[in-house]
């Protein structure tokens, strides 16, 4: 039975992070609000999120139906899924070396979402644009370097791997870099102008997944979903400054 | 040999989340930076954070020794734990539907962070009251209730459970989910004043949490640190207010 992955049709997002992994592992899956038809669409998508539907409905997409089952978060759908579609260390405790950086990662998107919307999701952009360029010009200064130093670290430092993040193999963590970088390339072009200078193992780390066989078939399908406004990583050049 | 917990010693913070779940089960832990002594205490600590000590080293505080393994990340550390101090549900699927649920309650913590800190972690809240106002005004009147509804079907719906959110008997996303109401009340207090009307079947988790043996013991002990202006719920009274 396929995997059925429940997010917003129009945006990358956070269902970015699982479609990822299942393309890169070839795996059989059904981008269900993106197709149309019964138990298909938005419609379908709405409905697991409404409280009553499942008795551990989700709080929020992106969601994963795995038979029975229904999982939330992408950092746990990652974690379940890893080891299934081969994309997870062997080695048990390294799993959960991986899933702590995969709530780093977490936590960094969840900051570059409150860039643009520090104030609230209720509120448009346009509504709270003079405060997401002060915590813009926060993020480009202290955190940006900070995580991304601390992910370089990891890279260049990773006992058993070979440019790996954990492990001696790919796993959906280093498919999650390549996609924080991608992201924040596009919203902030000018802030990352020396990234691949300054963090050389992540720039390798980049180039290598972008080269991925599968990968590199699904960035160029209609399947991927261009960068846009209403996702997570928005380029507003009024946000984007040089980091000094 | 015992767990070793290392957070910042003078708060609840993130570390409560970790130190409940020790304390419920009765496990032999050292709550490393609050002790003196050789590894001991703050240089402890911060030497753990300090890229190069550690291939795998953490983000951020807290972070879990257990041997050799470090973990970081309250969701991570409790997944690896949980089975561990009979802290989780046996069946292996409910433990991803705990994760994703404790995972929720985190994006629900984060959010409370920023309802004192949305422009900067870098900045002093003095320097960000008026979008914190901003920030908190919708908090209260959109994510609360939204976080709370969704928590308050968990408890309703669980088909295990007897008042448990997660499967059978308790863990520590019951635990989490009480030190989260717990906090709330102080952070807010006028926020929360019809939480136990709304919010029935958590209003009883709390309680019972709360009752029991090791849970009330801690709770009355020193190892306790009370809430402080210091921590993730700050109890700034310009920033709470009644719901509606």
């Amino acid at each position: 039975v396929a995997y059925e992955l429940y997010y917003w049709p129009g945006l990358q997002g956070r269902g970015e992070f699982i479609r990822l992994a299942l393309e890169d592992s070839g795996a059989d899956y059904v981008d269900v609000a993106r197709r149309s038809g019964k138990d298909r669409g938005m419609p379908a998508l709405l409905r697991g999120l409404k409280n009553g539907s499942e008795p551990h409905s989700p709080f929020a997409p992106p969601y994963l139906k795995d038979g029975d089952w229904v999982l939330s978060q992408v950092a746990n759908i990652l974690m379940y899924l890893g080891p299934k579609i081969g994309l997870a260390p062997e080695d048990e405790g390294l799993r959960f070396i991986a899933n702590g950086v995969q709530l780093t990662i977490a936590d960094m998107v969840g900051e570059v979402h409150d860039s643009h919307h520090p104030i609230a999701s209720a509120l448009y952009y346009e509504d709270q644009k003079k405060e997401a360029k002060a915590r813009s010009a926060s993020f480009i200064k202290d955190r940006i370097p900070k995580f991304m130093r601390h992910f370089e670290h990891l890279v260049s430092h990773n006992p058993d791997g070979r440019g790996e993040t954990v492990g001696a193999s790919i796993s959906y963590v280093d498919l999650s870099l390549f996609q924080l970088m991608e992201g924040l390339a596009y919203a902030f072009p000018r802030a990352l102008k020396k990234f691949d200078a300054n963090y050389p193992h992540l720039a390798n780390l980049r180039e290598s997944v972008r080269a991925r066989p599968n990968i590199a078939r699904y960035l160029a399908s209609e399947r991927r979903i261009p960068f846009n406004e209403t996702g997570i990583f928005r380029h507003y050049p009024e946000l984007d400054q040089e980091p000094g």
